[in-house]
């Protein structure tokens, strides 16, 4: 097969993480580093930057400055939230990136974020193929929440994993510093997934987690929510709870948007969020001392928290795209296939992209103790090996450095 | 003069920090390593352990255990927040004290804490000189708050410090993302002292901190406030706000517990707090995308993050404690005196317990600037040296390997 000669974009939706960043250096290092691909283009918030026409030189940056991409949190070109339509019901957006697609020579795109992106990426690559534009196109998997289809886990989710499992490991130690006794709340991120909440439960390994774990995967019953506080405040004088920010009565209205006598009698919203609304009722119910701790986005930006193995796997999940897209491929994302019978060991592989459009992986309800309070073993034989090693970040004046890019516009 | 041999306490009490054990380490090696010292005992939650006679024998521990002490957060021996009587008022306290400290001829005292301690450490200090029972007392101080008066800076504040200027360069790249812009309210811990809240600004000199922050030294207008956000929401599309949670209104009345009819026309108390709070008075002006995040227990716990000049600092505040009260010296405590003129040099320096106890040492209002709404260079050339290095904290598993103490109870 003879090779692909063009310019390629990278772009980036979605919520950022603690990782994105090393995908996106991943793509743009092989990309400059490749005979095939003539220029490297970075899109200014997403897909709004190709339709926009802002498009970011790489080749134009610093490379020392590039590298450190690896450890810099957030979007470094811009993320947006932009939902493209239905081609066939409106093919406008279309038009109009082929339109800069040509206009640049762009013959690869590699897009960088979580189940919506994939979508943008896959409606893009379809169009594509049906005007008989040859651009070769690939999705480069991101998002904490953990939710895409196929690939053993996602970039971004073991940083903000150990993140949350470092933290409430310290918070353990500082709730429990009195005799007289406290309930925290941890409020995690998970509107409809559990992973990251359960990422609590690697802190118990070192027996300084939480008391009580609830995911958004099983219905939430505040009654028994309550009982399991009561009884183990009673018993310890303490108890620390991780909830998912996405828990949920049996009839799916989110806890957190509920109005309960208990917290309100009003019908106000809280604006403090579900970790200060839970936090409340425990505390009208128990009288004990109370904490509601929201993670908040400190969670997913900690890159001074951030796992090595997340680091070097989104690394190699940008690489492979761009080696992939190279070699011939279009129309997949990268994932990851894991072996962790013998140590732990990462492997790329391809997904096809329709397939893993618009679908969310949830936590296994096997994963989940009987009585919906507590995480199980095979939880922590899967994410433990991903929050191995500590971040190379380097620091500057005892605060990270994180990369300072030119961003130079294309015109 | 006669070396003084018996044994020594040592307890711990306040709030905790990230490196209140390191002090507390400083204290117990140099006590086990020295001859005039029998016998080492930490008391269990601070003076209520010598109250209950619940003292851990420290010599029974695992050195390399105790040696993890400095990089363990929160108070290992436990805290108290018991404030101890008047002896000319009641003096029951005083002499269960004396009673235990015979028992176990006790002949050292060492409190680690801070502006309650410093005052519980020179009440008893005073009583043993007047009924005559020879025992040395030192105060080893320790508060994230910044607040104690006469030495240049306290052990934990430095560690608080990186961990917020850490987060809020963190939280800078993530909050601005999107195009669409957001205000984000970042609150931080310091009742009556600005100390943490001004620590923001260290994330200013990478040019990625808060774009406006409030301290409790002065007075707080909300309309100011408002004001200001809009405009550099509207020049820049994002806004952070670094705010103290001590932030109080010309009458005194602290903006958290204020009853706005922007936040709660109802008048209920806010339960999320004053970042919650202002986000929401911020959205129904300007109606911009907001989010409110509260460090909470996070900034004070966070041993991840600690600075390594504070470690050190801190174990050799605990060190000089020790070796000042065998070389002969009573009723002081260890604060440091610092010299920025050429680098940064950080040495001991005893106060008298009486001149520290109970006074709060707040930021200078000269270092503020003059809108009320930023922080001058001063306290960066002041603060700067203290969040120097890294953690030195072993890590199991990608998690903190903190201390696990036996704590064996002397009989």
């Amino acid at each position: 097969m003879s090779v692909l000669k063009g310019a390629c974009i990278i772009g980036q939706s979605g919520g950022p993480s603690a990782v994105i960043n090393a995908s996106c250096y991943g793509a743009i290092r092989t990309a400059l580093d490749s005979d095939a691909i003539t220029k490297v283009y970075g899109a200014a918030h997403g897909i709004k930057g190709v339709l926009d026409d802002k498009l970011y030189i790489m080749d134009e940056e610093d490379p020392a400055e590039l590298e450190l991409l690896k450890y810099t949190p957030s979007s470094a070109l811009g993320s947006c939230r932009y939902k493209i339509a239905d081609p066939d019901v409106d093919d406008t957006d279309y038009k109009r990136i082929l339109e800069i697609f040509k206009k640049y020579d762009v013959r690869y795109f590699f897009y960088n974020g979580g189940n919506d992106s994939m979508d943008t990426c896959n409606k893009i690559s379809k169009y594509m193929s049906k005007v008989g534009y040859e651009c070769r196109v690939m999705g480069i998997p991101k998002t904490i929440d953990n939710d895409l289809f196929g690939t053993d886990h996602c970039p971004g989710f073991a940083s903000a994993a150990k993140y949350i499992a470092t933290s409430i490991t310290e918070v353990y130690l500082d709730a429990r510093v009195y005799d007289t006794g406290m309930v925290t709340i941890i409020e995690c991120m998970g509107r409809h997934a559990g992973w990251l909440t359960a990422a609590a439960a690697l802190a118990c390994e070192k027996g300084q987690g939480p008391d009580l774990i609830y995911l958004p995967e099983v219905d939430f019953d505040m009654d028994s929510f309550l009982a399991d506080v009561t009884r183990i405040y009673k018993e310890q004088g303490n108890c620390i709870v991780a909830v998912s920010e996405g828990i949920h009565y049996a009839d799916g209205s989110f806890v957190s948007e509920a109005k309960t006598a208990a917290t309100d009698g009003f019908g106000h919203a809280q604006l403090g969020g579900l970790a200060a609304m839970l936090a409340n009722v425990v505390k009208e119910k128990t009288g004990a001392k109370v904490r509601g701790i929201e993670l908040s986005l400190l969670q997913r930006c900690a890159a001074h928290c951030a796992s090595l193995t997340d680091i070097e796997e989104s690394f190699m999940a940008g690489k492979t795209a761009v080696e992939s897209a190279i070699s011939g491929i279009t129309d997949k994302m990268v994932g990851f296939e894991c072996d962790r019978t013998n140590g732990y060991v990462c492997k790329p592989k391809l997904f096809g992209l329709t397939e893993v459009a618009n679908y969310e992986k949830k936590v296994p309800v096997e994963w989940i103790n009987e009585a919906h309070n507590g995480i199980l073993k095979p939880f922590i034989d899967y994410a433990m090996p991903l929050i191995q090693g500590e971040t190379k970040l380097p620091r500057e004046d005892g605060l990270p450095r994180f990369a300072r890019l030119k961003k130079v516009l294309a015109k």
